[in-house]
């Protein structure tokens, strides 16, 4: 697949079918993750691939219990009513992990350092665009507590939970949303 | 090109030719950037795009000065030696911001929402895959101390800098660095 055709049609896929993704493939897109670059070539991203329907079942169950802990603090009706049935669907999730001590010169800057996490998110993006060549649907998910997240799905304590992709094949139609003209985003600096 | 060619050769440049980026190109690298996934769909991210030597020079100054604080708490010899001669040779600097409101239900989870900049480092990675498929070469910088970079570039005071893409025409040959085994890196829980 042609690189904008990938960057222009990834989607984000909240309805899976019950459908395995092939060995082969997971490892094509796991792979494509590893190329991302990362602060001084550290490679911080740990994959921690989630197939076990217990795992994913507890997942959905904090989610749950925490969509209507932030509609209490916010207000907002989508949250009380957003289903994570996707949780359990997809085939695979990749809970996406790193230490942040790999992070570079930027923790002798701030109280604590960005760039492992910003590596991680490379490698999140690489694994969504490889995906989608793949013919695989993801969504970046981040609507958890994370250290019960990390506690639910085994991730070792010393490491930040960055995001989980969702991952399988989508059940419904692909749904592209609208942007903004980038025109509008942007200042010149001549 | 094909996207897997892209996520595997895209590489980190710190020598670049006295070479303009083309304005054609430069607008579908910037738009590649806004395909990217958001939180909620916001698309935060706000691109400076600066050309103005005379920032870029300032930029240097304060990346050369800051660089010898961080050898001093770090040790690590290779910042003092480290040459930002990249930031005034580059003829495009595409400075991410984004305003920490911009952020999902996490502000409501986490003392500070990170959905922000993690959907600023997903147009950030497609910006680097865009620009490699063009021929253009990139490196992702983040080596600043925030608040000055932000002042220098004038960059409103309520959005944070999330990080810096140094763009133009490499001067050197293409360069690789070597990845672990993404088996080394992977957990499967069935």
């Amino acid at each position: 697949m042609d690189i904008f055709a990938a960057l222009r049609q990834r989607w984000s896929c909240r309805n899976y079918k019950s459908l395995d993704i092939e060995e082969e493939k997971l490892m094509k897109i796991l792979e494509a993750g590893g190329w991302a670059p990362s602060v001084m070539n550290l490679q911080p991203w740990r994959f921690y691939v989630i197939k076990n329907p217990a795992l994913k079942q507890q997942l959905k169950d904090h989610c749950e219990v925490l969509a209507q802990t932030i509609f209490a603090k916010s207000g907002w009706k989508w949250v009380s009513k957003y289903s994570f049935e996707f949780l359990v669907q997809a085939p695979v999730l990749i809970a996406v992990a790193a230490d942040p001590k790999d992070t570079g010169a930027d923790q002798f800057i701030k109280e604590q350092g960005t760039g492992y996490a910003y590596s991680c998110c490379a490698a999140i993006q690489n694994i969504m665009l490889a995906s989608h060549a793949l013919g695989v649907d993801t969504l970046w998910f981040s609507l958890y507590d994370t250290p019960a997240a990390k506690e639910i799905l085994g991730i070792p304590p010393h490491l930040d939970l960055v995001s989980i992709v969702v991952a399988g094949y989508s059940a419904d139609p692909e749904k592209h949303l609208p942007r903004k003209p980038i025109a509008d985003l942007t200042v010149i600096k001549e």
